[in-house]
């Protein structure tokens, strides 16, 4: 786990692990959400409907970018305030998926940072992109 | 789950539900994700930075979002493109969430609405707001 302070924190500054999609993350998810719906539980529907297969949970690739902040960037002293992702390609079990985020802007008032943020599947393919705010406790 | 078709979707449209935060879900979500920094997984840390107990990640109580969509609105035809969501009170195990979605827009062309989303807790507090936008298979 990383320990930046906010005075550690400068904009262009980024992190990034891997993180490889498996079968028991997308039961575990149904099981904490209850989300049921069939493109992520039911292959022939997913497949009926253009997919693959069975397509990973948006949020599930999401929830990566609470491990981005609270392990990577600042890592223990994060407080994240918001996340805003947006959904660009479909994630399927097996995937290995890189998830980055980098420093755009710093506010010294309130100890608060921003990052870009981009997860890449194992083709180089951006799966999702967007932003967060975090503070430094 | 519902089964909203797009020509169903109309602005004002609402649906909600209940869901009461867990300490397996935490483990989960942990498991997950590998997120293991101490504000979600030491109360002794959590409450240093002043909280009253371990704080449930932030990102674990944006996943029920992943079933305001995917049961509920629109249900079965639901295909996330993007969740902003920002943070507004720590939630806790025990705390019942209300996660409620109200249609702001209706794209016809591409089929894809826009919904505000509010979770609130047990006392009435506001815990996360944002928006999602949705398409319609």
């Amino acid at each position: 786990m990383n320990h930046y302070q906010f005075e550690d924190i400068y904009v262009g500054l980024k992190e990034e692990f891997q993180v490889t999609v498996s079968e028991e993350m997308l039961t575990q998810f149904c099981s904490i959400t209850k989300d049921v719906n069939p493109l992520h539980t039911d292959e022939t529907f997913a497949k009926e409907k253009g997919y693959d297969s069975k397509v990973a949970y948006g949020m599930l690739t999401a929830s990566f970018l609470s491990t981005l902040a609270g392990v990577y960037l600042p890592g223990e002293r994060s407080l994240i305030h918001s996340v805003d992702s947006k959904f660009t390609k479909p994630v399927y079990v097996g995937d290995t998926l890189t998830v980055s985020g980098q420093v755009t802007e710093c506010n010294e008032i309130f100890s608060v940072f921003t990052m870009k943020t981009v997860i890449v599947n194992q083709k180089g393919e951006k799966v999702l992109r967007g932003k967060m705010q975090i503070g430094v406790l």
